[in-house]
């Protein structure tokens, strides 16, 4: 599929077809595109659960109130991220948006292979991103927890180009 | 260009040919894309300041120390966000990594059309994104600046997976 078409095509996807699991080389080519995405002085933060098991998808539903579908779909793609990757900035340092970029590429990598993905938020959300790091067993921070599946729904195309939110400074 | 190889050809230009002008088509066609992004609650929680201006481009290099190469290049899309988009969330929210997402979109629009592109990092560095959003008369908060131009090196391929980053729950 097209970079401009895929860009285009994804779309948030809350219903999948049941018992569906997804190849091996189809995960590590998402993997891949994940770990493709630039990072802060190259810092490469992030880390990667891949949640095929089907009792931990149940149990995600208990913990994140908005991965109803989770149980549906072949998969989660918990993006994870390191904080301490790059120790001199200032705030929240750029972590999260390295991570936000991998899960981006996932989605879309996903989307050209045919995939529907649902991006749910965890990571500033204390409480999701403790309890689902204690349940995946993991040390980084859960930032994005990405459901993948066979898609059982076909949304309209919801995003535009709005023109009220751009400046031109020529 | 197709998604997959687009995701993997995406690297980080910092030489671009001078002179060069993009044609307001594929500037929108980036634009589009940005806006394509997922974002929590479908808050769009974003706005684009595009820097065609020479004299502009050239103070930009004076309050940011990654952006050597803009004057040379075509243009700057910088990408800010609405911290208030979103009010009920605890600790920095989402729209960092809405407006990654936003981000990493325009870079892989980029890289289909055929440009090259550098994500300088803006946000949380309070002090250049304060002298950014006063330079560009925005009230949004200036997140990342992505230089867009044409190429004048093609550095070789860098992302690849990664296997000790992932870790299966089958």
């Amino acid at each position: 599929m097209d970079i401009t078409q895929a860009i285009r095509a994804r779309r948030s996807i809350r219903k999948y077809k049941a018992g569906q699991t997804i190849p091996r080389e189809h995960v590590e080519l998402m993997l891949e595109a994940a770990m493709c995405a630039p990072s802060a002085c190259n810092s490469r933060p992030w880390e990667f659960v891949v949640v095929e098991n089907a009792e931990l998808r149940r149990q995600i539903t208990q913990l994140h109130p908005y991965c109803r579908s989770l149980p549906d779909a072949a998969m989660a793609i918990v993006v994870c991220g390191h904080p301490e990757a790059l120790p001199d900035v200032t705030g929240d340092g750029f972590w999260p948006q390295d991570c936000a970029a991998a899960t981006e590429n996932i989605l879309l990598q996903a989307t050209g292979l045919g995939y529907g993905t649902c991006w749910c938020g965890v990571y500033p959300d204390q409480a999701r991103a403790g309890a689902l790091a204690k349940l995946l067993d993991v040390e980084a921070v859960p930032l994005s927890l990405i459901i993948v599946g066979v898609p059982n729904e076909n949304p309209d195309r919801r995003g535009f180009l709005d023109p009220t939110r751009v400046k031109y400074l020529r």
